[in-house]
């Protein structure tokens, strides 16, 4: 495979939904596809979905489409889904506890190993497989159990004190669930942020705007 | 206040950010902020600020910066947040009960109204000040109480189902928790995707290519 150099976030971020409508082709038992079928069926032009596949070396033969499973497998090569990483949830109230039993860790890349909360009333208490545990034993577990990212559902309050523990301790990459802005205080930290309010603000404008021109 | 036509998706997309660092500097009793101290405080550069802020018709004075309240006031108009539009949540699994108690309706311009689910166990069932009504209602909740976004927590393979009915009874605009690609289906429907998977499989890509150059 025949990779550009600097391949752009906007790609990439593409790359996830491609995964998913191929997977799905895949799982429904087809073989082929071309970017003119994959574009009527995701919305985006066969032109856009023929650059995307090209920053990564083609897939493709002209005249003969793609091969799904083969897309697939590549697919799962850049975004590095193919090696489980494991990683580290803090915070098991309501939703950490959603992300620990909804998210398909192993298909997305990831294996969860520990699950932390500082409410002794909580430490004990499985969810899936694993039993929380107390957050202040969470250094150990990152030297001994080489976590490489934590998933932060803590309340804005107590999440700089914590990213700024587990940095220290060597854990730098974070699925950040809260309002703190980490990479304005850790700019090398690989962070990837889920901000609820902020998708709630943009549909208002949506409603407001785009419906109201509707009218 | 001079509104340009045609603002990008990506502009509005920072209008919720900027309203974030904005409303806990008013929390601070802070009134006044410029474009260099925003651009230190939330790693825009001071240009993109003031580009963007351009957009709605600037709010500042040159030299004397941007009023603070006024900032959040404006760009509450411009989401939209400032007026409540009535929203339903669609099943009250651990997905459904994180939404409706975590998110901070009342300040990202909704009202949560109804809590449905096709689950007669859990009918009856309070989450906040709502109890959880039969799907079987919402039709009837639709005509007459008139909410105007749904919130969909619902698995993969009943959401297309659902999505059709809440379409033909006239609601149009959804919060999407789903795999499901409503916008394929239904192009003049206002939505906003949240997929998890595709945020952890972005997260994957980044721990895998930019943490493997930095070694």
């Amino acid at each position: 495979m025949q990779k550009k150099e600097n391949v752009s976030m906007s790609v990439i971020r593409r790359l996830p939904r491609y995964y998913r409508f191929l997977s799905e082709l895949k799982k429904n038992g087809e073989t082929r596809t071309s970017s003119k079928d994959l574009s009527e069926r995701m919305g985006f032009t066969a032109s856009q979905i023929r650059q995307d596949f090209n920053c990564f070396g083609g897939f493709g033969q002209q005249g003969y489409g793609y091969s799904i499973p083969q897309l697939c497998i590549e697919i799962e090569k850049i975004l590095g889904i193919d090696k489980t990483k494991k990683c580290i949830l803090i915070g098991a109230g309501n939703l950490g506890r959603t992300i620990a039993a909804h998210v398909p860790f192993a298909s997305v890349g990831f294996q969860l190993t520990g699950i932390f909360d500082s409410n002794d009333d909580l430490v004990g208490e499985e969810i899936g497989d694993q039993a929380i545990r107390p957050y202040h034993t969470v250094h150990d577990c990152i030297r001994q159990e080489k976590p490489v990212m934590a998933i932060l559902c803590v309340p804005r309050d107590s999440v700089e004190e914590i990213v700024k523990a587990l940095y220290a301790d060597g854990l730098k990459s974070f699925w950040n669930f809260s309002h703190y802005d980490i990479s304005m205080d850790y700019p090398d930290a690989i962070v990837e942020n889920v901000h609820l309010n902020d998708s709630m603000m943009t549909l208002s404008y949506k409603l407001t705007n785009i419906a109201a021109k509707k009218e």
